[in-house]
């Protein structure tokens, strides 16, 4: 199943893709919150949308993040080889963990406010899982039944505020519409390998990170097992899992985004988002 | 006022304290939560108790945190010169921020578990700052408008994960059980100079941490504006403001928290908590 949120900010209403169109669920009564995939929500919604016709909606319509604000958004570093040597960091012997304010999402065309006093907001194309069941001290070999689904994600940084301002990585990553998330929220049987995805990014429509999530230095079993050592995830909560090279603060010189810029990205199987790049106002 | 939540764990109802008694206020039929914050709620839960009779609830009553579960918690590290010393921090040139897993909340007097593979849990005494409307980019000036309250927290810390495990400090801060919030949220009228107040912790009755927030490094207004500069604060978040010296990263040599082992910690005005310290079971 693809989940989507549509609809002005604010007022987002679930619905589904299927056969490339979108349907409006509202008369489900839930939206992709917490709660929802706590108490099996996917299955209930397949459910209750078999044989029934749903009313269609515009394929225009702005789309929101495809799940409500969760609990938090846990980032992965450097779990690319090529990423970590673009950035002079050396490979990490085990997940380097991060957190970025919840406040950052946004729908995947969105676009991206570059912070006040910011110069070096930057791109990264990722593959984001979101956690099905509530997770703690979760064992490698169990960890994939945790996943509820995949999202497209551009884990937007800033990064003078995350390397050069004092403190954690934190101070870049939750910046304002530094989460476009989706177009849609892709079930585990959508994705026939979630370790063998391509995935890219274009800034102005030049191709700047191309990958695979092949070349995780962590796969997803670890990732989901190692977080869960450190703190309970909930049902909804995001595991963003690192990007490839191609970022802005890996080219030679370095390079960001100014407004007018345009951002395209894409993953195998979730689809493609796009940020217009403007100054705050 | 003087805000509490009580009640099983997951069940906990919003009350009040007046003359050192406790109230139930499930009557006014909401919790403590972003929306209630973001609409006035204090101001019109003082009307609503006025002159009414509220049931009165037993003094032996468990509390949780006296606030719902936030979009976040902000956690400013090394603001006391004190404390930067002895972890042989530099004093930081701007505050530092970091992010705290916002499943880590307990009430004030839960037990304190020890993460599974963790040798250095530590205790934090410190002040929290809970955010009453949606804050970015304020201005220091302004920015003690923005404060609905604040709260005593206990910013348990697991020093091996946060500094030796590869990664942000995050990674020691958000486990179960690493942020005891309370007793009660004392909104800003209760609070004569939030500069001006002790905070004390004691281990198994030995005081360890005893400092005054006189001794921030950067005051509240400076940290409430900063932040915003970084990511927007919704109504119910958290900034903790950092701890004074004494923890047991500190100690020559240091030692850390044990099963069995009872820390005691209060602010002026914000009265006293409790944590019995337990393995993970």
């Amino acid at each position: 199943m693809k989940l989507i949120r549509f609809g002005a900010i604010g007022q987002e209403k679930p619905g589904v893709i299927l056969n490339d169109k979108k349907y409006d669920v509202s008369a489900f009564g839930e939206d992709y919150t917490e709660q929802f995939f706590e108490t099996d929500g996917v299955a209930r919604l397949a459910a209750f949308i078999k044989d029934k016709q749903l009313p269609e909606v515009a394929d225009s319509v702005r789309l929101g993040s495809p799940i409500v604000r969760p609990s938090k958004i846990v980032c992965i570093g450097l779990n690319y080889a090529d990423h970590a040597k673009e950035t002079n960091a050396p490979l990490p012997p085990e997940p380097v963990i991060f957190m970025k304010a919840t406040t950052a999402i946004v729908g995947p065309n969105d676009n991206i406010v570059i912070p006040k006093n910011s110069v070096k907001t930057d791109w990264e194309v990722e593959l984001a899982v979101v956690i099905g069941k509530k997770a703690s001290y979760v064992d490698e070999a169990d960890a994939m039944n945790y996943v509820a689904g995949y999202v497209l994600h551009n884990d937007v940084s800033e990064r003078e505020f995350q390397l050069e301002r004092n403190g954690t990585w934190d101070k870049g990553k939750g910046c304002d519409t530094f989460a476009p998330l989706g177009p849609f929220l892709a079930t585990p049987d959508e994705i026939a390998d979630p370790h063998n995805l391509r995935l890219w990014l274009k800034v102005n429509g030049k191709i700047l990170q191309d990958g695979t999530t092949s070349n995780f230095i962590f796969n997803l079993p670890h990732l989901i097992s190692y977080t869960s050592q450190f703190m309970t995830l909930l049902p909804g909560d995001i595991i963003s899992t690192g990007t490839p090279a191609g970022v802005g603060l890996g080219m030679k010189p370095p390079f960001y985004l100014k407004p007018g810029d345009v951002v395209e990205l894409g993953i195998d199987g979730l689809g493609e988002s796009k940020q217009n790049v403007v100054a705050y106002a």
